[in-house]
């Protein structure tokens, strides 16, 4: 399969967190600190960048900036250029990296940039929420004021009656993810959390609450990407693309047949691992979209890490921490790294690459050869899942 | 070169116009009704399509809806799906078109759906420049008024006294496209107008007037693009990709250093024509980016068919006119079919098939073999050309 010539030579990201009003830290400004850094570590010049993929979901709502993989490519001083955003909501970022593998898979490009970026916390919150909803159906969910949160809070209850799944079990993913963040250097939250912390803080949308739920971050990560044989040449860790998987469901979440799992996480995963040639325990460390803790617990059951309904009972058997036996979100995932919404999906592949070359700190998953992420758009209803191996 | 693989199965396209207020023409009806069309022009089943690429400029912003692939893949029932948005300013269709190409050339998808759609009518006028407005700079144009009209008026002036262009021969080209539009079924502006119609309509952004500009249009137009091996297993009339390219510019237009034509239009022909090896002599038609009149005069130059500072006389003698050496824009362009922004660079392909095809009407030009699209993002710093043969 030719999407597995391609590589990846340089990774840069930004500190994440809100940085509402402060100077130099515009959308512009994030973009193209972690896209310089990416090309610094990848060894390359500006000029050697054939192509910028950005994922961002909104930057036009955000920011006031469509046109922004021009503006990224412009502001590089890389002219002309081809330039390309991709939107799929969250999993925005995912959606640039896969066109940008697209590009490089086909011979057209041979060494690419990919952006992800959002700069969310200038919109007043409220406005950021009604933002973020347009990604649900506006035509059957929009209209009737559903949000994002209020979706999780139904699809938690279902699971714990379902399944027996408990509050605490969730709780433990959003301590699991702030321990794991505190080792972070750019996480937007270093602070580590107690179950307590979770159980006691507000009712956001029952039976979440506001410890269950990612924050509004902003932030950049960037990648380069190249044909295997070209990164081989510039890099001394080339990471390999070896699995790629793209999984969409109904948009609206009343259509669905199933509503304690996602259907476009399992089809992402499953693609994926068939490209791959893998089993789901040749896999050492997963990078997971914890907007939500049940988005995460979920997606443990449908990537297949478990068995559908027992992904509270291995979150009490520690399978998922650090020195577990598949470390999940050791970046500290959207819960704690932060989740600026077209970044993530950038940062997910980043914090793979620091894993597999061994380079990531208080946070390493020792011995780390293959590494999965799985990035959400929508309600669970856009997900691309990346598995990569050095 | 692996892209020119690729070819195209179908097309279909709704009507063009304001569909204001209007039931059934929503941005999802028309996304819908011209996918629906070109699977079943492609003569294959929904279920046969394995990527949806949709081009949109700015979905959230005019219509509510984010995550618009997704939405897509979901109402034609093909789920799970591959589902993706590009956006590059009004370039945005041609981007989804070139995307789905890298999809088909890379091997990662055999048979993929384009759809460029835009809903442009429902938020006020004034708000719809502002949203157009957010593809300029936001650091040195936007903050300062800057308008995609204003624009184009500093353009038109300046090749006027650079190379002698009058004011007829803009108008002319509004007159040509007028009359093509005319002999179209989807046109938003089917009324034949006169020379004086131009002349005497309000001044927008000296010199140009109301009859230099595109109409605000909604609209939606879609591709079913696969392999050549597949596409010539389903379908009598293949119509094949031979050249792509794709060039970028300063977003800021006080950067650049020529002020009378455009980088990117150059750049993104150059490769095309590099790629399909052709003089621009062996095209015998285009469809180029006529938002504004100057926009066609000066793309005659940059793409090399008469030499800088030409278009005025070439198109005083006729070259363009249909009958003409080189018909521009036999369906109406933007400025007389309309320019639904996310659709244009789809409605062009789609344009240039009808026309290879010979399946024209009375817009047809004779013996047509190969046509070459230009659609442009951004005040001209994000082109994208397509070169076509049958």
């Amino acid at each position: 399969m030719v999407l597995q010539n391609v590589a990846i030579a340089g990774v840069g990201l930004t500190d994440f967190g809100n940085f509402k009003n402060q100077d130099n830290r515009g959308i512009m400004d994030l973009a193209l600190e972690a896209s310089n850094k990416a090309i610094e570590d990848a060894n390359i010049s500006n000029k050697d960048v054939e192509g910028v993929f950005v994922g961002s979901m909104a930057p036009g709502e955000f920011a006031n900036q469509t046109n922004l993989a021009t503006m990224i490519a412009d502001y590089l001083g890389i002219i002309p250029n081809m330039a390309i955003r991709t939107e799929s909501g969250p999993s925005s970022g995912a959606s640039a990296v896969e066109t940008a593998l697209l590009a490089v898979a086909s011979g057209f490009k041979q060494l690419v940039l990919v952006c992800g970026v959002e700069k969310m916390t200038e919109v007043p919150r409220k406005r950021s929420t009604s933002i973020l909803a347009t990604m649900t159906d506006s035509l059957v969910e929009l209209q009737h004021g559903v949000s994002l949160p209020t979706l999780a809070g139904l699809v938690a209850r279902l699971h714990m009656r379902t399944f027996g799944t408990t509050r605490e079990q969730l709780a433990k993913i959003a301590v699991k993810n702030h321990a794991n963040g505190a080792n972070n250097p750019i996480s937007h939250f270093k602070k580590i959390i107690s179950i307590d912390t979770v159980l006691n803080s507000p009712m956001i949308a029952d039976p979440l609450r506001l410890y269950d739920f990612c924050p509004v971050t902003d932030g950049a990560a960037a990648l380069v990407i190249g044909s295997r044989d070209m990164v081989s040449k510039i890099s001394d860790t080339p990471i390999n693309f070896i699995g790629v998987g793209h999984g969409t469901d109904h948009v609206a979440v009343q259509y669905r047949n199933d509503f304690t799992g996602f259907l476009a996480i399992r089809q992402a995963a499953e693609e994926a691992f068939r490209m791959a040639k893998l089993e789901r325990t040749d896999i050492d460390l997963a990078e997971l979209h914890d907007a939500f803790t049940i988005l995460e617990l979920s997606a443990y059951e449908d990537i297949g890490f478990v068995k559908k309904g027992e992904g509270g009972i291995a979150v009490d058997e520690g399978l998922f921490e650090m020195g577990g036996k598949m470390p999940v979100n050791p970046s500290g995932g959207l819960k704690a790294r932060g989740h600026p919404v077209g970044a993530t999906g950038v940062a997910q592949v980043a914090e793979i690459v620091y894993q597999l070359r061994g380079d990531a700190g208080k946070r390493q998953v020792e011995g780390a050869e293959r590494g999965l992420t799985s990035n959400i758009g929508g309600f669970g209803n856009n997900v691309i899942s990346f598995i990569l191996q050095r």
